[in-house]
């Protein structure tokens, strides 16, 4: 069998994969993988191929329900926490809406008040859609802020005014009971796609795809990577598993440095998988966990960079880079009286730029034998962010898989959720 | 001697003071910094009275400035970088401008270009005032990006539009050098306080003076906290460095949890100056330092928390939380069909739910023997923030004095930058 596979548009650049290779290990964990998928206990594998056709039935449903609504959208009100913003605001940081179809998107999302008050503010609610997502519909800030919104707007759910009102949930959780008792258009997030793995559904999906994101093109790209994956295309993600995992005494924290500011709420989404994920008990019952930290280059080489190059050897450090940014924002070619010294960039761009201070950074932490890789975007797109989302996901499930762990669960948090209600009593 | 102290606007729990106290380590901490003050070699310990006259200088000289300028002001541009911009973001995420001074913060800060282009579309040259940045001058961000604000906005230095521009800078720099030669204003930051201490000092308190914040008040919380520790009224700091350096081994991570989005440019304030003073090859030629990881609570419990309660016991937990938001917005009091189960906060306001969720959370963790602390601060006021900023100072202080290295200086980026300037020769 000849079979053909997609192209990526990311380029991995691995130190992860000197000897030993723990291949054994590597070999277990993907056929590990391809028994969750085989099984259906992790649904996220087939999601950017099964959702294709959603987003088809989402633009039908959104395109029917908006036109009863008397005034134009131009924003879209996401009320989610954690794994349903963190992937929106991921996405939304880098890439833009299709041309003509450009809303805002406002995140209500923590309980602060302060931050509720403002952003509340800027919300119109004439000219918004409002999209409440939570798997589980217990989640106590967003019930807490959709009554708010409720009320605020004035919005009552026996009027037209509720088609500004959208519901993601899992089928059959109370949110849901709730939407079909008061006919509120509803998505569901498939019962086998955990929170955190969940961007490409239509948790993630639908309130970009309102918002005026190509979604079919990140779903394109997604299953690119899950197709080559499986196809056995992609096993430097194994071998970085392997070479995490065994090495988590050694290397507890995993630091990902993205040269660009569009990386940032990337970063916090990897964060939250790679944390919530793989920080657990394992089978054995030892605690395990490997510590993400999110960078910002160049900003955080004038913060963090310090303690890695002399600090402690505990880290390893990914770059993820822009090869093109697409702007031609230059460096003036002038000089100014005694600050000659950095003359050295006059003229290059500002994408040299920052590339280059990737590089020298990448450079200076090799030769004080940090670990380090990469991942290289050409140009960032929507398919190329949608194999970044999985590239990650896939590598968090391989770790957890070598961790012996369950990698989608997360009982952890459940005590101080006891703990908050019993303090209401 | 009766010494009477001005009474601190934040409080302090600890569960850092367990024993062994490591008394002696303390009390030389505690000389160490005292011999650091009065030898002049750190400057920062000075800078909150030294200050004062200092801003009500700035305050006439940016007065005489730009009364020059045609139209009136409502834009206040910072370019600069790391220890030059991370202060100014984390007050100004903490406190509001005075009333009728209010003016817009911009930061020219990153080498990314379509941030950078984002930014400069934001600004009207007409109404604005740009601060370049920069102790050394040399910082290769910060110079690109004046070339770049020189050339765009079509300022000349010989015409009136460099009144605009304020230089802050140390005395003698290359940048001073040249701001005299062209005659432009400028302000100096003492030699003995590096960057990352520097929030107190020109560097922070003129661009926020001329923002509309209310500096004066700042440095007096700042000076409160610096008086009441050298006067042995707040040796919990000494105490808790003890705790954080003789552990650094078992917790060799140091997480900062704030609990609003106040606070989340205030950790990445911490989060500079924690790495960068204490990430270090020490006396005897050993790598030391403690991992800082910055959080925002509600929203991290979503992300990171399960990761501090099930992973590795290798983290401790600092708290930061605002008793009073001075807000009353509540969580409206009526029940939605099926999700009766959140209804336990209903007339509840959102201060006291995002207060009870940092408390559920702390007990929590307590729970699983995870070291915690916090620091709570009765309002979000100028003075609580100046004080805010000096505790953590002091903290690193007495931290890098116990683990026997030279808090301020930052040697290991420096072969980046060489490495830098070799790829463009």
């Amino acid at each position: 069998m000849n079979e053909r596979f997609c192209e990526l548009k990311l380029k991995y650049e691995g130190d992860f994969t000197l000897p030993p290779k723990h291949e054994e290990l590597q070999k277990y964990a993907f056929e590990h993988m391809k028994q969750e998928r085989k099984s259906g206990n992790v649904g996220y594998y087939d999601v950017p191929h099964t959702h294709r056709e959603l987003v088809y039935q989402a633009s039908a449903k959104l395109y029917k329900t908006t036109k009863k609504l008397s005034k134009s959208i131009d924003t879209v009100v996401v009320i989610g926490i954690g794994g349903s913003s963190l992937g929106i605001k991921a996405v939304e940081s880098l890439l833009s809406p299709l041309p003509g179809e450009e809303k805002k998107i406002i995140y209500l999302e923590n309980s602060d008040p302060v931050d509720l008050k403002k952003s509340l503010k800027k919300i119109k609610k004439e000219k918004s859609l409002f999209f409440v997502i939570s798997k589980s519909g217990g989640t106590i800030e967003t019930m807490s802020i959709f009554k708010l919104v409720l009320s605020r707007f004035d919005i009552h759910l026996d009027s037209n005014e509720k088609n500004r009102l959208f519901i993601i949930t899992d089928k059959d959780s109370v949110l849901s009971k709730f939407a079909q008792k008061f006919d509120i258009t509803e998505f569901n997030i498939p019962l086998n796609v955990g929170g955190r793995f969940s961007v490409l559904s239509a948790v993630g999906m639908v309130p970009l795809l309102a918002a005026g994101y190509n979604v079919q093109n990140i779903l394109d790209g997604a299953a690119c990577m899950i197709d080559r994956f499986f196809g056995g295309r992609e096993n430097h993600i194994l071998e970085k598993a392997a070479f995490l995992t065994t090495n988590q005494e050694r290397y507890p924290i995993n630091v990902l440095f993205g040269y660009s500011n569009m990386f940032e709420n990337f970063t916090k989404w990897f964060v939250q998988l790679w944390a919530e994920s793989l920080g657990k008990i394992d089978k054995d019952g030892n605690r395990v966990g490997l510590t993400p930290i999110g960078l910002t280059g160049a900003v955080d080489q004038h913060s963090f960079l310090q303690l890695i190059i002399e600090g402690p050897r505990n880290k390893t450090v990914t770059f993820m880079k822009i090869n093109d940014f697409e702007t031609d924002l230059c460096i003036p070619d002038f000089s100014l009286d005694f600050i000659e010294k950095t003359n050295f960039v006059n003229g290059k761009s500002f994408n040299t730029l920052i590339n280059a201070q990737c590089d020298a950074t990448k450079q200076s932490l090799v030769q004080v034998e940090v670990p380090v890789d990469s991942i290289i975007l050409q140009h960032v797109d929507e398919e190329s962010v949608g194999q970044l989302l999985v590239y990650f996901e896939l590598l968090t499930s391989a770790a957890g898989a070598m961790m012996h762990i369950n990698t989608y669960d997360q009982p952890g948090v459940e005590l101080g959720k006891v703990i908050l209600q019993e303090r209401f009593q």
